[in-house]
């Protein structure tokens, strides 16, 4: 835990909010609810069905109820708009007509619109709550605030609340919000810090109506209540992937205003699939129903989420959308919009237990079905003697095996939970689950339905009437906190940044899409299995990809170049450097490479891990080219990034690993020590005339390389091969290889990206041999070979 | 290249026998064909018609033919025989009947028997041969002798032909031999020698007729037709599994004297099954109709597969076979074979291109179809966002992506090649292969026959006849070297002895069999997938299985006692760990594990890799409590146990592993470089109090624990905390943790397994405080806890 402090204010506000609980349930009394944007769509289509719900459920059993529809509509108006709202409300399914007809009427009477536009509106509710309280003789157990409303108006509406209607002490405020939570970590942030300025964490309810989906909120019981048979098979061993699908049908026409500024990214990965995500993800607590331990679970679930970058998603855009953004949004006929309304992203959680698992987001659109599940396949690794048509669905570990939580829709039509019947035979909650009546001729995921064992929800549920019971009772595991949700943020921006000027594929939309959004995965980059066919309108602010061009070879101070786009760029260096290392190997039987620290090596490590399965890593020796003066788990170590980017990937034997000795008997660095010469020992023990196979260097604005920095007098020449030398910046000391045992490698490679090395890439191509004004200059190797990889900003600026 | 030496004897080989195959070209002449075994069962079904179509196919191009069958038969009779042999042959399928007659007619006349049994025979074998030469005026081209025989007599004939048949000057000697070729390396390697004394390497054509099947024979020449399209997939990259298929209806009735000797391995899977996975997994010589490169990629092929163990192999035998080998060979009725009719290997090649890749080679007699086949399956990395009914099989990447060259049999009927639409269209034979016409209905591996680009051979041929051929034209290719079989049987002899005394699993046979003979893989293992029903009959050494038990508790030394099942107590001991982990992480922030070398804790290991997921690696010190002082990269290493079944599967830290410096300035544990000094000194910097968390010792049959022995002065107390110490077996000095040090840790447990502890376990249970004598009794940590991990074995004996 880094932050003890921050455990215990957690700690602290869980007991508050807890004791909030206690007196919900314990402590009857008169419950007000206050329903914002009571005439809007989301009210209309469930919000008062929720509430009306709520009411049966609860009604009779020792609270009282009041409902208010608010609006900025006036009085007379809005209370005719709420009436219209309020015609549509059904009773469930086994309630005799008369009968209905009665509650729907008690409801009636407990409802009234109100108009909340002003201060005086707020103070003027809360008055009337409190005079009704009185009048009837109640106490008041608490009010819930749910804000149905665009986001732009959280912070009015939250001033006024807490403002004014704060219910008196001992009973409970609740406000319920709903997305978007923010466009970005930045935004999400700053909302997130708006409203904490109004409310406790334990008083606001962020809903994820997702969370509410019956197929959904059975993932954790669903797994606590199989963790004997899951627990040897969900993990990377067993996974071969998990996908997690959200396909809509409708397009977004007549939401284009709203939809334009989201784009299905923000619009369904950052929030309902990544919440699914991490319930599918993270370690189960011991204790599923703990909201606390879930969250905690859910945050540690986020933290082991590999960062995504450009390569990690495929976008896509309907081909009727950017027409339907012009008509809407009034924009000039030259308009092309870039938001994507499909995208596909493949997310890896870095820890143990999935580690290489590919987790496939995707949703999207115009496609050519409306369906949503969690699927969860398990790897094939059997082989089945007997012919396939006789295989028997229980026994064969040949077909597929696989536990789908069907959300809804699809060709199965209703939530599900299905388990292949090869896989075991699952546990379902005693009550509310029931067992699917074979429906001959249906297939899902290309197996008849009777390969599964399969259970849907006795009476469907809407997510809304689940989560307001949820909220009145005070349960806060399906409900995103603001931590949830900031971590999510942090997790979803650098994609959204970095695809924000990427063209969407276009297609055509339904059936005719095809192939059209096909994924294929390969390692962990996520792309369209077809090739992109004619650009059917070509996207703004396109300029010409990285892959428009060729990796550029030509010469810098009189030695190869290489320069390409930042990605091109390292992919080819990394193929270099394995190149050579497989030749090294052939040839002597071991591949010694020395590492720089800094970041753009950290892009090359991480090419290096995830991209190069034939790397003879088993007879690779790894040294450092140079190292700050820190303990070596400190951040600021290049070892530290080299473990973080690399060998925690990969399979170095511990003993050819060589980080520089810079921390001996609990110092840094003390000449005393003789880490330098340690380190030099070990370099001639073992690299054959202290000539490394490789080396790896970049180069510094002021033309520093490795630690030798200009004006600096050692390690410029002499006999030393390892030297401590004094930076400029922080951390002043430094370990380095010395430019005389850098030019006996076989192979130098200098690494140079960035708009900011322009500058000195400039002037270093026009230098001579001054290493004492640029050490960089002073790199040549004597019988090797030297290669400058430089980026087009660096290069081209 | 290691042995130059064989590289120039293989070239110079390799002249002699294109020597003679230029000879065999050019120059026409006479060629005698003798066909040893004339009238045995092979000669009736296969060799006749091959020799009668090799006449067919090389009559008036030149040589003329003479046929010579011959057997120990005494003439008449034989010459019946042979008559009778004869009067099936038929032409191909285009000849006139009156045609046919005529042909017929010709090759009888040029075909007669002769009784082969003493050197004279030979003698005059070859004496009639030269006269009729002679007597109609030719030239003698060369003489084959195909030894169609059981291979007792392979010496006997192969000294008379070497004595008495070879032709004169100028002619050419081939010899054709059929399997089995030895029953183990030793046998075959003997067999090699002896047939090495009469015959050239170039002289002899070992058969293996599935190299002659039209599916088999293509794999070399499509590889190589479709370099391009499979380059960049014929790897571990893209292959997900390749299986070697070879399933048999027919049970081995009537064949037991021989089958019993061999079984399903050496009768398939050593020599068929192994010659097609060579074929599929060598590099692709640049020229593939060059034998002597073919050779060589496949001895290389040979060389990368990784060694068989037990663990690779399941077998299995079908219920009536028992009976039927004591019906035949008039054994007792108590008599049970162990003899498999149903193998299935597990395959690795440990290269660059296959590592990971799991080559499944299966073969059995008496199963539910005929049918063999090879069959490379791709990975699937696709998601296709089209709903799974409109998949179109040339774009879509989610249908299975396959290669199978079908040898024949099975649904589809005869030989064929497919290729998955949506890998690529391949390229084949300009002549001789044809599209398999669309049969409705047919399904090959789950998918329709319009999934795959299907090609069959115009003209089904025997294999035989084939060969006959390629012998005839002097191509090698076909046929197993003897460097090649001897490699075989390098692989598969360690296997064979491993099994030699298992019972193989009993199935009914025929569809009766089911899901019983099932396969799963997992990691190099191979196992059924059903778990072992009732043992129809007590194989051999089955003893009670560790599920039968319970873990017990009680004490030992007055301190509590953990026994178990080794499994049991292996998960056990495993899951205490990580409990005191996750306690000491919570608690302190780290934990400090002290871990001992040697076999117990190599399982402990592996559990703890495998299995555990919620470790606090990140957080956790290794530390070693006994070192040999030996390089950490010597096998013999503790350090490397702990590595290679550990470290190389979890992330700790690299600077929270501490191995024990036994290896300074290029030396071992010497005692003025003050390795364990240094690693007290590392102790107590970072270990509070010098308090381990948790150590883990073992004991040894002398009583020893860590690297502490009886008798031996160091470490046992006394205020250091690491020393260097004596032990009375190699590698003699250690260095290891000291008494007093252990005895300061939280928690020390002691794992002690298997029968060979049993005698030490009742001794040490009735010493007291004797360290000087037992070491382990020394063994009481002053404020910590003292655990004893005992399997069933070491503590009940």
């Amino acid at each position: 835990m880094k932050h003890p402090g921050l455990w215990k204010m957690l700690m602290v506000a869980m007991c508050v909010a807890l004791a909030g609980c206690l007196q919900a349930q314990e402590l009857h009394g008169h419950v007000s609810i206050v329903l914002l944007g009571a005439t809007g769509d989301l009210a209309k289509k469930y919000l008062w069905q929720g509430l009306f719900q709520l009411y049966l459920d609860e009604e009779g059993k020792g609270h009282t109820f009041s409902f208010h529809g608010a609006a900025l509509t006036a009085p007379r108006q809005g209370q005719e708009l709420m009436a219209k709202a309020l015609e549509s409300l059904s009773c469930p399914e086994d309630t005799a007509p008369s009968h209905c007809a009665a509650l729907k009427d008690q409801f009636l009477r407990l409802s009234q619109y109100r108009q909340l536009k002003t201060a005086e509106d707020y103070q003027t509710l809360s008055k009337d709550i409190e005079a009704q309280v009185a009048r009837e003789g109640l106490r008041e157990a608490g009010r819930i605030f749910y804000f149905s409303v665009p986001p732009f108006a959280y912070a009015d509406i939250a001033r006024n609340i807490n403002a004014s209607c704060r219910p008196g002490p001992g009973a409970w405020l609740r406000v319920v919000l709903e997305k978007p939570f923010g466009h970005d970590h930045l935004s999400a942030q700053q909302l997130a810090t708006e409203l904490g300025s109004f409310f406790q964490e334990e008083e606001m309810y962020r809903v994820d109506h997702y969370l509410g989906k019956q197929a959904v909120a059975q993932i954790l019981p669903f797994r606590d209540q199989n963790r004997k048979a899951l627990d040897g098979l969900w993990n990377r061993h067993h996974v071969e992937r998990v996908e997690i699908i959200m396909k809509e049908t409708v397009d977004a026409e007549g939401r284009t205003s709203f939809y334009e500024e989201y784009g299905v990214i923000r619009d369904i990965l950052q929030n309902h699939l990544t919440e699914i995500l991490t319930l599918v993800a993270m370690e189960l607590p011991h204790n599923v129903s703990s909201s606390a331990a879930v969250l905690q679970h859910k945050l540690q679930a986020f933290r082991a989420l590999r960062g995504l970058h450009k390569g990690s998603a495929v976008v896509g855009q309907y081909q009727a959308y950017s027409a339907q953004v012009r008509g809407e949004l009034q924009k000039p006929e030259s308009f092309h919009s870039l938001t994507p309304t499909f995208a596909g992203v493949l997310v890896h959680v870095d820890n143990l237990r999935w580690e290489g698992v590919p987790f496939l987001l995707m949703s999207g659109k115009a496609l050519d079905e409306r369906v949503g599940y969690v699927r969860v396949l398990f790897k094939n690794k059997a082989f089945c003697v007997h012919r396939e048509g006789h295989w028997a669905p229980e026994q064969s570990q040949c077909l597929p095996r696989q536990i789908i939580f069907h959300i809804g829709h699809g060709e199965l039509g209703h939530p599900a939970i299905l388990v292949s019947r090869n896989l075991f035979r699952p546990t379902l909650p005693a009550q509310g689950w029931t067992e699917v009546q074979e429906r001959p001729g249906l297939r899902v995921f290309g197996r008849p339905l009777s390969d599964f064992y399969a259970y849907s929800p006795v009476r469907e549920r809407e997510a809304y009437s689940i989560l307001l019971s949820h909220i009145f009772h005070c349960r806060k595991e399906s409900f995103i906190t603001t931590e949830n949700l900031l971590a999510s943020w942090v997790f979803w921006t650098p994609l959204l940044d970095s695809l924000a000027h990427e063209a969407p594929r276009l297609y055509p939309g339904g059936a005719e899409t095809g192939h059209l959004l096909d994924l294929e995965f390969n390692g962990g980059h996520l792309s369209f299995s077809q090739q992109q066919p004619e650009q059917l309108v070509p996207g703004p602010g396109l300029t010409m990809k990285p892959s428009d061009f060729q990796v550029l070879g030509t010469r810098y101070r009189e030695s190869p170049l290489i320069s390409a786009w930042p990605e091109e760029l390292i992919s080819k260096l990394a193929s270099d450097i394995e190149a050579t290392a497989v030749q090294a190997v052939r040839r002597f039987g071991k591949f010694h490479l020395a590492l720089s620290g800094g970041s753009s090596p950290i892009a090359l490590f991480q090419q290096l891990a995830t991209g190069h399965y034939g790397f003879p890593w088993a007879h690779t020796h790894l040294w450092l080219v140079d190292e700050r003066c820190v303990p070596l788990s400190d951040p600021d170590s290049n070892f530290q990034g080299l473990q973080a980017h690399l060998l925690q990937h990969i399979r170095v034997p511990y003993y050819n690993i060589h980080p520089m000795p810079v921390h001996l008997r609990q110092r840094l660095c003390a000449e005393e020590d003789q880490g330098a010469q340690t380190y030099a020992g070990e370099i001639m023990a073992l690299v054959a005339n202290s000539s490394f196979d490789l080396v790896l260097l970049g180069m510094g604005t002021d033309g520093h390389t490795a630690s030798l920095f200009p004006q600096s007098p050692t390690g410029l020449d002499g006999e030393q091969l390892v030297v401590l030398t004094q930076s400029p910046l922080r951390p002043y000391q430094r370990m380095s290889l010395s430019l005389p045992l850098i030019n006996r490698a076989k192979k130098v490679a200098v690494l140079v990206m960035g708009r900011t090395k322009r500058e000195i890439t400039m002037l270093v191509s026009r230098v001579g041999h001054e290493p004492k004004k640029w050490p960089i200059s002073g790199v040549l190797p004597s019988s090797g070979q030297l290669v400058w990889y430089m980026d087009y900003e660096a290069f081209l600026g």
